[in-house]
C-alpha cells in the first residue's frame, strides 16, 4: 500500500512566498528523475482530472519548459518558464501561467536525501503580495496534493526503478 | 550638457523587493537598444572603475546572460542569469552573483515611453529578506547610479542614434 505523506504549505501574511514541504518513500535519485524526465513528469504533475501535454521540458540552465493542462470541458491552462540552474540537489526555475500573463514567480526545489527516503522543499517567491495571494486562492494546494499522491504511486511503480 | 536624473531606490522593510525608477532624456527605442545589445550594455552597465567583460548576452526567452566586472586590483565579480521573457516594453530575467551562489533574484525592467523621453522601472524580488538586505548593503545603489550616468552619456553619444 502506498504511503501518502501530508503536504505542508506555508504562505505567511505580508510576504510574497509560498513554501511547500513533502516527504516521499523513495530514494532521492528516483524523485529527482520523476522531476526531470518529461515522460515521468507528465505522469504525475497536476490534478488527476486534467489531461497533461508537455510541449517542452529542457532541464538545463537556460532550458525552457511548457505544458498544458486541459480540463474535462476542454479548457486549456498553459504554464511555462525557464530553468535558471539545475544541480543534483536543487533546481531553480521561473513560472508563468498564461491565464495571468506577465506575473512571474521564481521557484526552487531542493531534494533532501533522508537515506532511502526523500524530502522536497519548494520555495516560491512572487513579484507581489497580490500575485502570491492569488496563486494560493487558485486552488494550487489541491492540485499539488493530488499531484504528489500520483507521484507516490509512480515512485512505487516499476517505471522509476 | 548631459542631464543626469536622480535614481529612486525603494527597499521597504519587511518585504524582499527592490524598486528602482530612473528617467532618461532619450527615446524608448534608444534606451531599449542600450539594454539589449551587448556591445552597448558593455559601455554603461556598472561603475566606471570596473572593467566589463560580457561572456554572453542572448536576449530572448531562455537565453543566458553572463558578465564579469573586474576591479582595479584584478578581482573579478561574476554575474549571470537567464531571460524569462523579452517584450518591447518589458524584460524579465533571473540574476545571480557568483560570490553568493544559489541566491537568485527575479528582475523585471519596464520601459515607459514618455514621448521622446523614457522612464525605466526595475522591480527585483529576492528569495529571502536577508538576500534583499544583503544586496542593498553591498553598494548596489552606488554602482547603479554611476551606471545610469554612463548610460546618459552613451545615449547622448552618436553610438545609439
Amino acid at each position: 500500500m502506498t504511503t501518502h505523506h501530508p503536504v505542508t504549505v506555508t504562505a505567511s501574511p505580508g510576504v510574497p512566498y509560498v513554501d511547500i514541504v513533502r516527504e516521499f518513500e523513495a530514494p532521492v535519485a528516483d524523485v529527482y528523475r520523476a522531476y526531470t524526465e518529461p515522460e515521468l513528469v507528465a505522469q504525475w504533475l497536476g490534478p488527476r482530472d486534467l489531461a497533461m501535454d508537455i510541449q517542452e521540458y529542457d532541464v538545463r540552465a537556460g532550458g525552457k519548459w511548457a505544458y498544458t493542462h486541459t480540463d474535462p470541458a476542454g479548457t486549456p491552462y498553459g504554464f511555462s518558464g525557464v530553468f535558471h540552474s539545475v544541480a543534483p540537489d536543487r533546481i531553480v526555475q521561473t513560472f508563468e501561467f498564461d491565464g495571468y500573463p506577465g506575473h512571474i514567480s521564481l521557484e526552487s526545489v531542493t531534494f533532501v536525501d533522508l537515506g532511502g527516503r526523500t524530502r522536497i522543499e519548494v520555495h516560491s517567491v512572487y513579484q507581489s503580495q497580490e500575485d502570491r495571494d492569488g496563486m494560493v486562492a487558485s486552488g494550487m494546494e489541491r492540485g499539488m496534493t493530488e499531484g504528489f499522491e500520483r507521484l507516490d504511486d509512480l515512485l512505487e511503480a516499476a517505471a522509476v526503478h
